[in-house]
């Protein structure tokens, strides 16, 4: 089986010009099938606030109104997608920037929650694992914005983390796939104000143990448990830690790794 | 040979929601290898307008400074390139959206002029042809967006006439290609006050007869100029009218076509 690298990046990278810069030299450089995905960081709250569009949050999570989605299609789909494939293709990494409205890749529908409206947010109900891999047959790399649709004409913003998921995991029937989830540290940390206290390997029953002593913090948690469900479901393997350091994630000499036991 | 259609629309249906609507069922319909290529429209000046970014036009082409782009890249590349392939796949046409960066698809220079400076304006130098036919032959229709790049990390604001017009004489070496563009006439008019009065078959003889009369406006001349030069590069025919009337361009009762003799 082949590998497959499906790599997230968050805010903290792609806000940051230099550290951009640098995870893409990364990305370019790494001999796979690869696939990034990214959401749009800052950008789009900044686009929005000039435009006066009020932006609300609510659990950490953007209400994505009529008008919203419009920047965030504008911002995620448009700017930084083609910012990065731009960005790949001087580095000789051939790309094709998508959402998930392109060769209809990945089908959605708009939340439904009886206490919150989220709006325009979309939750995945199918990731089109066979037109990944003919595009990825004809060795280009895929940079996935975090846009999905509903198949009815409706476009809908989605979380970058579960579109990195579900794809990974769709993908597993084809490739060994290894999901990279960059965020702002290093890794697991076992103690939140030293970057070095990351954890290398995590597993499981220790992962349990750090929930109930309380060691690991709110954020991590979904991150987490996402990470556990998708090695159960089939991921060969996945790393969390800083997407600049993509190199190293991938040795294992930084960032924390979770495989299936 | 299979038939291929690029087809260009113009602002007035992009920006008329009722005739994008009417123009997508008929480019869905269409049974054949099929290019879209699309402009931005009012929707860029507007955004522009609104986040306090001067506009500047000379010979009714946008002056594209570094904030322009960003805004061109969102608007074109972003927002109108993904509703018409979200839209397109709700009519089951399965579509992606490019730009000249995808793929490396299309490489461009920026412009280069003593007298003025066009910004970010690029000139296409190359139409990587083998790289869409094989898109082509996955069975999914190609929309692409105004927006090219020069291969060294530089994205480019670029005519959509032009576009469309180097796509389809690059890809006449695989297909007979028909190509369509669509403006706000019904044609090649006679009469510039009757709708009704539009050319259905142009010959170059006449045409020149036509300019030296003058009965030919100056806005027609430059497009009627690159549909003649693209018929003798090999494209089968050109066709000028309405997009929205794309079914009957096709079939000959609407329109004017141009064709090699």
């Amino acid at each position: 089986m082949e590998s497959l690298y499906v790599i997230k990046i968050g805010g903290n990278v792609i806000d940051d010009d230099a550290l951009l810069s640098v995870f893409l030299r990364k990305f370019a450089a790494l001999n796979s099938n690869k696939i990034l995905v990214h959401g749009g960081g800052k950008l789009a709250t900044r686009l929005a606030e000039k435009l006066g569009i009020p932006q609300q949050l609510i659990d950490g999570r953007r209400i994505t109104d009529a008008e919203t989605l419009k920047v965030v299609t504008m911002v995620y789909a448009g700017y930084i997608n083609k910012i990065i494939v731009a960005d790949l293709q001087s580095l000789k990494c051939n790309a094709i920037g998508i959402t998930g409205a392109d060769g209809n890749s990945i089908l959605a529908h708009k939340r439904e929650n009886s206490n919150i409206d989220y709006g325009y947010a979309g939750d995945i109900d199918l990731v089109n694992a066979e037109w990944f891999k003919k595009l990825l047959e004809t060795g280009i790399a895929i940079v996935a914005s975090s846009i999905t649709h509903d198949g009815k004409n409706q476009l809908l913003n989605t979380n970058a983390d579960t579109i990195a998921q579900e794809i990974a995991k769709s993908l597993c029937l084809f490739y060994e796939v290894t999901l990279i989830f960059g965020f702002e540290k290093s890794g697991v940390l076992m103690n939140i104000e030293d970057e070095n206290s990351f954890v290398k390997n995590l597993e499981s029953d220790q992962y349990k143990k750090l929930k109930e002593s309380k060691k690991i913090f709110a954020g991590m948690i979904p991150k987490l448990d996402n990470a556990f469900a998708a090695v159960s479901h089939g991921v060969f393997k996945v790393i969390i830690g800083k997407g600049e350091e993509l190199d190293r994630l991938i040795t294992g000499e930084s960032g924390t790794t979770i495989i299936h036991e």
